[in-house]
């Protein structure tokens, strides 16, 4: 049986910027399939603590040792020079629908990928439309017909139902792994035993 | 030059358990002296955050995965069963205080690593003078002695000036690893990436 690994990522979170442009590698070397999981993080955050914003910037010191420490992972992982968003954190409901649609579509993890790198490497905002409708351009889509869909009730309900499911799951940050027996991984310094269980269990 | 480095440890924290286990046989390899420094982090989480709680323990969803994947990394870790402390968190005012009281002595690390265990592997409370004063005297110290000095006001302000020294330097957590030219790195997960730092910068 081929192995399989959840990845649940939010667009507006550094660390799962920092394993949206490395998982692909790591798991294809380990013979890993990926089923790409978009969700809306500050819903989970605003269930669980009553707040959307992110535990991690209520800490000015962990805000700031955070923005170190992920620019100091970029740099690690040879990745382009890190910006830290401004403002943080953004909404990332529109890309995070786009994604939703693109779910089986071979080319979500461009999509996500090349979204990540605007956001985290070039400062391109994440609600922004037009930014948005280049990306989706850029990689061959027609970019109307996919926004219109991303703004549908299905696409909507559909988001809604992922997000769901991974408070379900016990997902209260991001990004989250999960293998196939369940078993459960969070951030992207697990990402390498995530991918190692995936295979181990399948 | 040799290659120093700065382990910053609290006797409650499930994580500096983990790397107080293992950093002495991670840094003999690499050649890198450390430098083990107690301090009292409810202190600092009671100024940065208004209560000597871990943030780690508010959200339930994030205290379940916390104990799942401290018992994991501990297997994976060769060490024997993790065993959840009741209650959590324990005040290791004492523990820590005799740390203070030996630093300089080649047997910090041995009596910290035998409190680690008690705690985390056996159950045994972390104020629990004759539990203490056990392992002090299985170690050799003079127990009544040690505990004499550890209680002292000398010991007591180098203890408040220790954690006042990890609150400036930005500590926010634990375990914290600072370099010989202050780069931090916070976490059981960057403890490899802190010898390495230490070695590449001396």
């Amino acid at each position: 049986m081929t192995a399989r690994l959840q990845f649940w990522f939010e667009f507006a979170s550094p660390y799962s910027y920092l394993s949206a442009m490395r998982i692909e590698e790591t798991a294809n070397r380990s013979g890993v399939e990926l089923d790409w999981r978009p969700f809306l993080l500050g819903a989970i955050f605003k269930k669980d603590l009553g707040s959307i914003d992110s535990p991690m910037t209520k800490n000015p010191k962990k805000a700031d040792y955070m923005w170190m420490d992920v620019a100091r992972q970029s740099h690690r992982y040879r990745l382009s020079p890190f910006k830290v968003p401004d403002p943080f954190p953004q909404n990332g409901l529109l890309p995070t629908r786009i994604a939703c649609h693109l779910m089986g579509d071979s080319r979500l993890p461009e999509f996500a990928r090349t979204v990540y790198s605007a956001h985290f490497q070039k400062g391109a905002g994440l609600t922004d439309a037009t930014a948005l409708t280049n990306i989706l351009e850029q990689l061959g889509f027609d970019a109307k017909s996919v926004l219109e869909k991303a703004g549908s009730l299905t696409v909507k309900q559909k988001l809604r139902n992922l997000t769901d499911e991974a408070d379900s799951l016990g997902v209260f940050g991001a990004p989250f792994f999960v293998t196939q027996n369940g078993e459960m991984f969070w951030g992207d310094d697990r990402l390498e035993q995530a991918v190692e269980s995936a295979l181990a269990k399948s």
